[in-house]
């Protein structure tokens, strides 16, 4: 019976022995207090949004009972500068934060299945010889000194495999740090974790062979989005302070919006992004367009904490980094940036009407913007490039054909993932190769696109920056059900054109919002804008699943400009949450 | 009989007709003036240094009556800052400062075919349009207010010919003007002229069907250099004050080198690129290797006072413009950086060994170094990867095989220039394109050299920075005869891994270093090597034509530490200078 199974069964079993080894019985639930429906990782992959249930799983760290109520405030109730003081003081010693993570996140994945490779025995030495550096030398390691971070699967720690879920790649070690790993280390945090990732790494749902889905704590029939989709089930739930991801069409904004936290996307060259295993073709990314590495966390402040160390320090670790600039502190705990900061609302794409709700909140945060003392508010007429940059992201991200992740799963006899089958003619399959000349034409079009986008930031006028940031939808809809994210143009077109772009949660979606829009009767734009529209048509989509979820906007700064994104993200968080109104405080 | 020409005859002399109408009748020079063997543009491509003879034009703008005293204090006695100053001043006229640069430019042109397209009406109009607005309104247009510049005839100028040299490109004006000339207008700016390049631009002499040889004025037994090979004599006979170029293999430090003054490589994104003509293929760059702009200038203060106005506006005008530092006032007169300066003796790239004057004045210049207080010199082993990126970085700028130069040429009937035919098999031809792996093979390699050279900036101790800043040869041998310059390992290297570099004339070749190493006794490293030891060999070569010839070095930063580099030469520049032997003062 054994001989029929595909090759990748074994593979998967060992690996999922191998994981639940990893964490030690006392940190294990009690069976009872894990929800029904949280099935095998075999099952996992192919039960859907009714299966699951709408399950809220937030807060059983709190209440099953493992954690000691020190254990809860150490990771409940500091943000990175707080944690990393009481330790450089020695009132907490990093053993006890480390062991306190490493606790939570093996909660975590217990409800979640967000970690593929836990470093807790790793982690807890390395916290001993923090403290241990620390007594013996009155100094601590780094400006991160026991921070507990975690990082996505694909990036390479030594002796831990980096199979991104791909039975082919596993129990293959690798044989080196990624150069991320390397600066992190280096500034005194601990990596406690590695995290789940979707097959082939370029789906929105963080579901694969070898480790099953991982399920959105807030609620398991929401996607938890992907590629960086294990980080934001753990870092939503407390269970790592900051994770590192990658991110080339949304991969680390997407699960920061589907669990109502704070993504960060980089330029190119802020964080090493080298090292990365999985698969890919060696030099690729170079000649079509290069995935970066960023942060998730739990609120703006823990994103510039942990960008204030990296970035400065990036170009002496990354051989694809660059000198990096980051002011610290940054500016003061009050609203006074020196000069009014002009932020732009563009409404659209142009490609993809968002939904009524999206629109909503967009005007939303326009009006409290406008009402914020040093803040002007400009709107931002669609420019024809923006439409345009979708396709020619998508084309750069194809050019090899894609027969390199293909030749990977059959050779294992993987099956593909139900998003992937949903995609139908636009899911993986073997394509042609292009030639350079045809790669080339990609890369003038997008030389183009820029540089018609220029001028969004002046308004069209003279050459003179006008807007210091904008503001525009994450995507055409709200955090929808498992295996139903449609499109990233939104998110793909900020890495084609290397603007850094966070995902800012603004507030949860209510019953108010469920009745905006009975239809949509704007033109149609095409077939994203059809797909997208089918998630608030009443005929296949119930609205009643977004109730409660976490809607978001993304706000984006020109070119390299990383440090100003930051200034945005904090004036914007700063002027909603003065409102009230923030997912942050509901969950 | 006509008909029996190949097409590009024809087009090429009503070319050299139009260029020699746009000289005024007044700034001609009387034929007794112009040395023998100031041939035709045809004659010049095929006569060789013996045929020129040693003759040195540099001193002719001063004595061939044509140019008033004060325009030759105009012209020779202000740097940048201080030329500007007298105009904002009012001391200067813009008009009669453009008026005396354009008379030298055109002068110039005359003793070394340095010019494609004067601009000298355009300039003339736009200087009054200065001094009016100045008038009218009490302030200067910009920064660098009625400053006298010329572009590498690459750069597209709206209204004129992007022909490169090439026939089938002639007589086609470009639609719209380069991002760098915009930006250099918006800072008040006059572009007086465009200038002279090799054909197929990717030569080290600025030779062509169209325009003929640019002449060393030096010597015009030695080669210009190239690809900014017209700029390289242009700047160095004062007939302007600043000349942008463009550098993949060492187009800009190259022609510096051979006329003895000051080139500056920058890296990627500090000066807008886009907007080049010349039959490239668009796109191509971004996926292989990107050439970048520069300046040529007299003096290390005017390349710092043009970059210290473009880098921190380059992102405005150039999509492919980051954000750029460039504090001023930079460091003060008097060398005193705020900590040691430590700066790497780089002595070989392990592929090509430099022939003995290029080394004794590298180890001169380090001897002056370690005298120098502030500074701290160490040795540089050569890294391993070195000697493998002139082989990458050769094959990136290759992977479309090349024939669309060739199309362009054979199109017009044009024959090859003889470098190129010198070339034997490395000279062009129709190659095969890569395929897209071939080239992320080719990208792997290179990230995997910048890695490794990431730790020839720590001594290859831990990652922290312990050189500021490296100094190596601009090339294995001095300024050659025309035609030989040998190899561009030391130059497109720097390309390859993106640190800024620099060009710095030290010394003049004296009679004592005729006698240096009467044979290279070292062990042949290969094909690159035995082509240099050709210039030092007395069967091949008589290295008396070396005399008096400018001996330079090259000074390297890290990826994107531009700002360094102009500090490191400066520092350098001041040091050698305060010793009392610097080229310039012998010009």
């Amino acid at each position: 019976m054994a001989s029929a199974e595909p090759p990748y069964v074994a593979i998967a079993r060992r690996k999922q022995a191998a994981l639940a080894a990893s964490i030690p019985a006392q940190w294990k639930l009690p069976e009872h207090l894990i929800p029904a429906g949280m099935l095998t990782p075999a099952e996992s992959i192919t039960e859907g949004p009714k299966q699951y249930g709408r399950v809220n799983v937030m807060n059983i760290p709190r209440t099953c009972g493992l954690l000691t109520p020190k254990e809860l405030d150490i990771t409940e109730k500091y943000d990175v500068r707080a944690l990393v003081l009481s330790m450089t003081e020695s009132k907490l010693t990093v053993e006890e934060v480390v062991e306190a993570f490493c606790k939570r996140a093996a909660i975590s994945h217990q409800l979640t299945r967000c970690l593929t490779e836990p470093l807790f025995d790793r982690a807890l030495n390395r916290a001993r010889e923090l403290d241990d550096h620390l007594r013996r030398t009155g100094t601590p390691v780094g400006p991160l000194h026991g921070l507990p971070v975690s990082v996505k699967d694909s990036f390479n720690v030594k002796g831990v495999d980096t199979s991104v879920g791909l039975a082919a790649l596993a129990f293959q070690p690798a044989t080196s740090n990624a150069a991320l790993v390397d600066l992190l280390e280096s500034l005194g945090a601990v990596v406690i974790a590695k995290t789940n990732v979707p097959q082939t790494l370029a789906t929105l749902d963080s579901c694969n062979n070898l480790f099953g889905r991982t399920l959105n704590p807030l609620n398991r029939q929401w996607t938890a989005g992907g590629s960086t989709g294990g980080e934001g089930a753990l870092v939503a739930m407390c269970g790592s302070m900051v994770g590192f991801g990658t991110d080339i069409g949304g991969s680390i904004r997407v699960p920061a919006m589907c669990q109502g936290i704070y993504g960060f996307k980089p330029s190119e060259g802020r964080i090493p992004f080298g090292g990365q295993g999985g698969g890919g073709i060696p030099g690729k990314s170079r000649m079509s367009i290069q995935a970066v590495a960023g942060p998730i966390a739990r609120s703006v402040a823990d994103l510039g904490a942990v960008m204030a160390e990296i970035v400065p320090r990036a170009e002496l670790f990354g051989e694809d980094c660059i000198p990096g600039f980051w002011p610290t502190p940054s500016v003061p705990a009050t609203l006074s940036p020196p000069r009014n900061f002009t932020i732009g609302i563009l409404k659209t794409d142009g490609l993809v009407t968002p939904l009524p709700p999206i629109t909503r909140v967009l005007d939303e945060v326009a009006q409290i913007l406008r009402r914020t003392p040093g803040v002007e508010v400009v709107d931002i007429p669609t420019p024809p490039a923006m439409r345009k940059c979708q396709a020619v992201a998508g084309g750069l991200m194809g050019i090899d054909g894609g027969s390199n992740t293909l030749d990977l799963l059959e050779s294992m006899g993987e099956s593909l993932m139900p998003w992937h089958l949903q995609q139908g003619k636009f899911g993986p399959k073997r394509g042609k190769p292009l030639d350079i000349f045809q790669v080339a034409d990609l890369q003038a079009r997008r030389s183009e696109l820029e540089r018609e986008l220029l001028k969004m930031w002046t308004l069209g006028l003279s050459p003179e920056r006008r807007v210091d940031a904008i503001i525009c939808p994450m995507a055409g809809h709200p955090v929808p059900p498992l295996d139903s994210y449609k499109g990233v143009g939104y998110t793909s077109s900020f890495v084609l054109l290397d603007y850094p772009a966070g995902n800012l949660p603004i507030r949860s979606f209510t019953e108010s919002d469920l009745e905006l829009g009975q239809a949509m009767d704007t033109p149609l734009l095409g077939g994203w804008d059809k797909m997208n529209r089918q998630l608030w048509d009443k005929k296949v989509t119930d609205r009643r699943v977004y109730l409660d979820s976490p809607l978001s906007v993304q706000i984006i700064t020109p070119k390299q400009r990383d440090y100003e994104l930051f200034q945005a993200m904090e004036i914007v968080d700063r002027a909603v949450q003065g409102h009230g109104n923030t997912t942050q405080a509901k969950l």
